[in-house]
């Protein structure tokens, strides 16, 4: 794409303050007093989130489609309504102490993008189509990017109905609750196949930032290994049970982490390993817990150090849990994604065309678009982020930042659009 | 006390046949499926408890007397019922899925030694009174022993009135409805004082089972040391931090566990140490945990350990919790109780001279005891419960065991009642 291809350039419709405005009108639905959201996937808030998204494309005329899982499409109609249609877009909901525009920004940024093309008169040849899929952030049904993971086939449907929340609620209940109450017309998953898809996305890290560099042109996506650890003691009285009689599931639990620790240390500190959920059983003051259960998330972007770690870590944790009964279970393994050149470069080259320096680099979180880079060519446009922080109320980003992705964005739709 | 000093052993009328009995009537009265009892305190079961023990007393000739806070007690009147009585019992309320055998066995082990006494004819000098003190467990209105501390003059009457359970209904209510159902004479607080008390009980621990020892002779209760430790660090993206850059309270508050296991290892395993309740935030796998709050439950029958050890928490958790901020929080002290050399060695002789192996033993478990120790000599007399388990429906102890404490009980009463 040179940029004499470029005929008509929507990115010059771009609103940097319409899009802030739909930005914060959608951090309304779940927002927290410390400036951030709770908006976890299925939940009320996450839905009335959704019902925001309808009524926009309902006011300016376009379809929305809701399929089985709950993913929203907002379609602007192409001249060929039978082609494949471009998508673009990300997650509405959020982490239970999340941030306004992880996710957010990458389904609104989109919308921007059919405002801006409204705006332009450019009808292009496909149809594109804005996509919130369901349950990226994976903290209230794990694991994440589960909508995505459903419509591009890596996972089945009823693979996802029985998993439950911490509260119990099924996820089958959650989603009739959601598909029942989002006002989009009903779909089926194989409604449509994508062309591409174009995700943007705060980069949630902090390198962006620290280089004053706007655009992000994002290679690849680390893979991504999610094991839990149960660990099975017994209850007893904190006052009665001398120490040898016990077998204290916190005390297994915590030697399993400390053997974990020592096995994922990486003086490279490329290796993340996370412990993000450590429950304890019964949580009584004076009872000796008789369970632990914990989440470990381990990323790379080599996929032969995830399985050698992955798999050492069952020999591991079963060593370290002392007599409490340890069971290890692989919940997932995300092999690490690479975009290919063909999106790297059209995203390079509109960023270019803009005069916006970036710069290729990978991408440390896992995204939806992991997913589709499965069933069609994808890329990701990441914009800074303040601090390099997310999955956190603190969570910021810029107005200006966020329209500069949005132009680049909307300049590689379009372009894609007229493939 | 020499065996000779012993005229006449009631102990040789006690029958484990008809103990077996009266327990396994009083376990009907709340009777959950899997064995055990939910006879929450001032509630319908509990009262109706208290009244197959006023029926029991009735139909024998004993008095029952019932006071302002809902304790019931069977008199055995003494030669001279001017003289302050001897008080054996326990209690008969339970935890929600608690067992057949914590409390009840010392107050129905009370009215078999009053059973025996009678069948053997023999007449004390004092009067014994078998008594049910209201509300140990604390389950339902905490704080538990809640009888026995109004009785002891330790809380006032009006300052629990006002408690409320967890359904919302006030102490006032409840005790308003067991005063009026239970078939007792009304009594005061202040109508006796007692002379000594000595409460039987199971040892809801492994002690006496591992050693195959029937009878612990009780030290004392314990001391208790309440702390709350909270951790802060910072929540961040599992996937695009780096270790270098984290602040992770999870790594922090198990730095600090791990600290704290050095600091409390007892090679004589007297000291307890558990930590019930380990709660992290925000609780998702692929965020890095910002916050973790844990408490501490610290028990040994020395109070300048507690004192020492449980300030040595403050520096040890502070120094062990990197870069995360760190709380330490006193939140209770219950100093240990020690019952006095001569109420121990009456017990000690008592299974002695019966030719039962005892122990004397400290109480891991709080009981009404502790509050009886403040107004008159006190002891207690452990039997053995099968695995140590207790505050659990499979609590269960043996009819034999059963019986041999009693047996000590009743001697030990006699004993006392004649001095």
């Amino acid at each position: 794409m040179k940029p004499s291809e470029i005929i008509l350039n929507a990115s010059d419709y771009v609103s940097e303050e319409r899009l802030w405005e739909l930005l914060m009108d959608v951090a309304t639905y779940g927002a927290t007093e410390k400036g951030g959201v709770n908006r976890q996937a299925l939940s009320p808030e996450d839905t009335a989130a959704k019902n925001h998204v309808v009524r926009w494309a309902t006011e300016r005329g376009f379809q929305s489609f809701h399929d089985e899982i709950g993913n929203l499409f907002i379609r602007r109609e192409g001249n060929d309504p039978t082609l494949d249609p471009v998508m673009t877009g990300s997650h509405l909901d959020s982490q239970p102490t999340g941030g306004r525009f992880d996710g957010a920004f990458g389904v609104l940024a989109g919308l921007e993008a059919l405002e801006a093309l409204n705006d332009a008169k450019i009808q292009t040849k496909r149809s594109i189509e804005v996509v919130a899929w369901t349950n990226e952030e994976g903290s209230r049904f794990s694991p994440g990017a589960m909508g995505s993971s459903v419509f591009s086939g890596i996972k089945t449907l009823p693979s996802v109905m029985d998993l439950t929340d911490p509260a119990g609620v099924l996820l089958s209940e959650a989603l009739k609750a959601t598909l029942s109450e989002v006002l989009a017309t009903r779909c089926s998953l194989g409604r449509v196949k994508p062309h591409s898809y174009v995700e943007a996305h705060i980069e949630q890290g902090p390198i962006l930032e620290e280089g004053e560099i706007p655009i992000g042109v994002v290679s690849g996506i680390q893979g991504i290994r999610h094991i839990d650890i149960n660990v099975t003691g017994e209850e007893a009285h904190a006052g009665t049970t001398p120490r040898r009689s016990r077998t204290d599931a916190l005390v297994g639990g915590i030697n399993i982490v400390n053997a974990l620790h020592k096995l994922t240390f990486d003086d490279k500190d490329i290796l993340r390993f996370t412990i993000g959920r450590f429950e304890v059983h019964p949580g009584s003051p004076n009872t000796v817990p008789g369970q632990v259960h914990f989440t470990i998330d381990l990323r790379h972007p080599d996929k032969k150090v995830l399985s050698s770690i992955g798999d050492e870590m069952h020999t591991v944790a079963k060593n370290a849990g002392g007599e409490c009964r340890v069971e290890v279970l692989d919940i997932g393994f995300i092999t690490p994604t690479e975009f290919g050149i063909k999106m790297i470069n059209i995203i390079a080259k509109a960023a270019d065309h803009l005069n916006y320096k970036n710069v290729t680099m990978p991408s440390g979180a896992g995204h939806d678009a992991m997913h589709l880079s499965n069933i069609c060519p994808t890329g990701m446009i990441f914009v800074p982020c303040l601090g390099g922080v997310s999955h956190n109320e603190a969570e910021s980003a810029s107005s200006q930042d966020l329209a500069i992705g949005t132009r680049v964005l909307v300049d590689a739709i379009t372009y894609l659009a007229n493939e």
